[in-house]
């Protein structure tokens, strides 16, 4: 029998993490987020910054192309995948969860009875978030949300072949800016 | 105070119609699909069949786009778009209702208070429907489902500029495959 698991991948800005904090306590199951870069980092040796990173950014360029296909052996990003991998496979075989982010989706894709979630948001609510939850103080945090998105469409398309955010991916996609996150937050609970 | 309004656009096959009447139904206001084609119909002149058609075809290839743009005058498809629009304004105005297609989130944007819906499944569970609900016949229900899919992609990007089916454009998308068809419903009446 396999375990029922939230997935939740998100835009950047969007409150997709808060949205799963709150449904995990709803539900009173873990929420797999910080706790799960902590874990790679640990196991990888690498510093949780550069984890966190490394779940953005898709290997790119020529050289950094020829080590992550082996022609130099495997990449960071490559090893760092690997055991992300792993420990995704290990908390979803441990019990029901929410995990978010780190394309556990796709990880768990035959692995997990997943419930697939993807929260988005327009950029003007995205920007106005960002500045007020996280403080971002740069000029134009419109240009920052753009980046963020297409380094985590970039990162997705390179480790899952998968289209990030596109509808047919998931069972489910929430605007956040127009519903607000409580009745995401609300809908997700009672769906599961 | 504008009217609130559910538009519903779908997957040929992913019972989104049937989810719109349903909706409806428990909501106890109006859903407009078959109706809305009798309207158009009744206005334009043409025929239900011919309306139908038109709401999946772009005015496709070169005469076809010299007329559309207005080389020759407008094309049935123009004058049958500028119908639609009107009528689906006017159905907006008079009170809450559920509209299917059509692109009624489009149309709607600036003038009432739309819940915007995409409803989709995977290509097994529409072919599946489309054989056991519509009867159809074909050899490959799958051929005819990336068909209708591609017309009305192109049919939503002629008129409106919009990708049909992103997830950004919607407020709500339901896999109805993965889902079922009363949870959807159920989420949307409740959200609603």
């Amino acid at each position: 029998m396999k375990n029922r698991i939230i997935t939740i991948s998100r835009e950047f800005g969007s409150g997709g993490r808060t949205i799963g904090k709150k449904v995990a306590e709803r539900l009173n199951i873990p929420c797999y987020d910080n706790e799960l870069l902590q874990k790679i980092a640990a196991e990888s040796g690498f510093h949780e910054n550069y984890i966190k990173d490394a779940g953005e950014y898709a290997p790119g360029g020529f050289l950094a192309s020829a080590f992550s296909h082996g022609v130099f052996g495997p990449s960071n990003e490559d090893y760092i995948w690997e055991i992300q991998c792993r420990i995704i496979t290990e908390l979803a075989e441990k019990g029901p969860c929410v995990i978010v982010g780190r394309c556990a989706d796709y990880i768990l894709r035959d692995k997990a009875d997943c419930l697939r979630v993807f929260i988005h948001a327009d950029l003007e609510f995205r920007a106005k978030r960002i500045v007020e939850v996280y403080g971002e103080r740069e000029a134009s945090p419109e240009q920052r949300l753009r980046e963020k998105d297409k380094r985590r469409a970039a990162y997705h398309r390179f480790y899952t072949d998968m289209k990030w955010g596109h509808t047919q991916n998931y069972d489910l996609t929430l605007n956040s800016g127009t519903l607000g996150i409580d009745r995401c937050v609300e809908l997700i609970g009672q769906l599961y």
